[in-house]
């Protein structure tokens, strides 16, 4: 029994230091509302705080938000969408249009399309057990589900699945924390020595990018997280820490060809990728890894065993249904529906057309020029059309978000990103009840 | 912008905090290997880490172990179920019979026979936003799931819902962990100022009971967690350290009528629940709090928002299905299926007998005896019958875990639970097949 005791005290530390995070969450969240700073504590936040060598540059995605707001787009039932003259009639100026969270339901308008090819059946005996296959690495990941990933990155050519391991997560926000775990605890000695000059890091890049980048080049195990395409501004970016001892972490949630080219198959150590943003079903919370190294994938499967004990099978179940819809649907030879992507694609196009527009129209507002590029999946070029659109205010307007807030568009402030109050993100991804009333409006605010 | 820096901060030691957990984990399962100390951080683990007053007294139930094993009973198709006819004269005393974890494959019987009630179909459209009810406290509960959650408490009478907020979450250690956030934030001053005293508490609880709910007499904030009915002894248990200043959580995840008689309506300020150890369902990953606070509810809320964005919706719509199907089955006026109650309590009770007739049999076994209570929602009185079997090897058996690995039957030492080795825990709840090859074999263990 003696054996167990030097256990006991590590655990005995790991619970203090639990209770410190939870205490120090609490204090920022407190913090931030005496700030008068946003109190959702996102996967971005998280994110931005373990950057080393600060990848993430002055411009981040922020693929997650959650802020909540009564005045959201209602939930309408697929029958009651308002066409867009609906909407020209009905809008007085009077309803708040928000804009500011990215919830993807934009996809619906496919979805309801394609009926009941992606409707999923799950009989009530079905997925008891808390083990989906005890072969596998992933023990919770379901067969199914691996097999139309796989099949998928094939389809698209974004992502090589050859030698790497799936881990399968509730939403990449869990993914993203298991990679944490599991790349933090790589270097045994002195996993977190690192640690103080990253969040020194943290803490400066918001004005000195330049200086931030130089200082992180010294010795000691880093991890970077590369988000490509990048958000807000949709361009393709690259390990900048180019050194050994690193670990990179690619995001590549908005790889997909509704938002970027595909250029090329990403054959990184560690890559994420989720639903969300890929077909939509943000509400199924699945996300998926590929993962070179296969102590890392037992790492993050741990991650996972201790946060959740696993991932929802039918959410998992219901996803790969998803994907083979989606796989289907883009068949070089051809399919009885309009290929998921193509579909998707042509919505974003239209959106940022209304987007640019508007903001001619306007003429107090601009939105990035991004350089075309040669799209293998599609076999066109076309302009980057992001999830988020980084709209500035021009002229005098100093607080964009504010000036917005005054025409009742609710959006997020770049301030929140490192940036200037110039800015605003705006979602891209919302009913098109809701998208083309914003932009009407927008379209409508003259200097 | 100045305004931003001190939550920066703070957020900075909030990285540097969880970094130190991630490295505690690690060396804290490295060490355990070391010491050839099961590795797996389960939630039980957790949950005897984060002990106040140490009422978890000696044993506790760990409800949530995933340890894996190849050795596992396999899943087999509903029709490919084996009869015990097969089984005996199947085995050989070959079979590996792991009755180490948890999962509760027992319940797949009813639900079969149960037929297309509990089955559930999604379109492809629904559920894809992040969002369930904007107007809810806990945003991404699903109003169906909520719904059924309060009916079926009001049906078996286990617990009282009104004045409590539901928070659902992805398993009740999600919830857990969420509750642990929530409660620990609640002094502002010092949020933590107990936790050493408590730790302390654990590291000596292996042997010294009595003296540590005495340690722990003094003042500061404390959280207590009741298991009720524990387990593996099935007795109801209350809140030790009697005092003002605590804060309790109650896990009642096995105060249902298959395990236990329900004494009165549980009305405690927080409650967990899950639908792994109530309805068989482990694989959905639900599980749900009643909360009285409501700040309570929304910090916990809150974590599970950074922790995971929400639950699976798919997973909440099937767990609703269920709830809802075992609530019809037992309705006073009748239904056409037997009260899923009533048919689980009868397996676990035909299951308890095998298992006292194999202990009689061979005579090197025991198992606690327990009194037996009158059942409000059964109408009769019965003894409890545990989802774990407290198994403890007699007469000069020391390792009671290596000898029945010895007759190819894996189970979980008392040492892992703080107790001596001469005592295993057993899973009650594995699938017909291998839980009648276990009772068979243990039968046969002759001294």
């Amino acid at each position: 029994m003696a054996k167990i005791t030097p256990l006991f005290s590590l655990k005995n530390l790991l619970v203090v230091s639990l209770a410190l995070n939870v205490s120090l969450i609490w204090r920022a969240m407190h913090e931030s509302e005496k700030c008068n700073f946003d109190s959702s504590f996102s996967l971005q936040q998280q994110r931005r705080s373990v950057m080393a060598g600060c990848v993430l540059k002055e411009k981040e995605h922020v693929s997650e938000r959650t802020h909540l707001s009564l005045s959201s787009s209602p939930s309408p039932s697929p029958s009651s969408s308002l066409t867009s003259t609906d909407i020209q009639s009905q809008d007085g100026g009077e309803r708040i249009i928000n804009v500011d969270h990215g919830d993807p339901t934009m996809y619906e308008k496919y979805w309801q399309k394609a009926g009941d090819k992606t409707t999923i059946v799950i009989p009530g005996w079905q997925s008891l057990s808390y083990f989906s296959d005890v072969r596998n690495l992933c023990w919770f990941l379901e067969p199914e589900f691996a097999k139309e990933v796989v099949r998928l990155h094939k389809v698209v050519g974004n992502a090589i699945t050859e030698n790497h391991h799936i881990v399968v997560g509730t939403g990449s926000t869990q993914l993203f924390q298991a990679a944490l775990y599991a790349l933090s605890s790589q270097d045994a000695s002195e996993p977190i020595s690192s640690y103080p000059s990253i969040t020194d890091c943290v803490k400066s890049r918001l004005y000195k990018w330049a200086g931030d980048a130089k200082r992180f080049n010294k010795d000691g195990p880093y991890i970077e997280l590369v988000t490509s395409p990048n958000n807000p501004d949709g361009s393709v970016r690259q390990s900048v820490v180019n050194r050994s001892g690193g670990i990179l972490v690619h995001d590549l949630a908005y790889y997909w060809p509704q938002y970027t080219s595909i250029t090329y198959p990403a054959d990184h150590d560690l890559m994420l990728f989720t639903v969300s943003k890929s077909t939509g079903h943000a509400g199924t919370r699945i996300g998926w890894a590929l993962v070179k190294d296969m102590e890392v994938a037992k790492k993050m499967t741990k991650y996972i065993e201790l946060n959740t004990i696993g991932v929802s099978k039918d959410s998992q179940l219901r996803a790969a249904k998803v994907l083979k819809v989606v796989s289907d649907s883009c068949k070089p030879s051809g399919s009885e529906d309009e290929c998921f992507f193509e579909f998707t694609n042509h919505q974003m196009s239209t959106r940022w057309k209304q987007l640019r527009m508007a903001v001619q129209k306007s003429g107090l507002f601009s939105v990035p020029e991004l350089p075309s590029q040669f799209c293998t999946f599609l076999g066109r070029a076309f302009e980057p059309q992001p999830a988020f659109a980084w709209l500035k205010c021009e002229q005098e307007i100093e607080d964009c978000e504010s000036f917005l807030k005054g025409n009742k568009i609710l959006t997020r402030s770049g301030k929140h990103f490192g940036f200037s109050p110039k800015y605003v993100r705006i979602s891209m991804l919302d009913r098109d009840e809701n998208y083309n009333l914003f932009v009407q409006r927008l379209s409508k605010i003259l200097s």
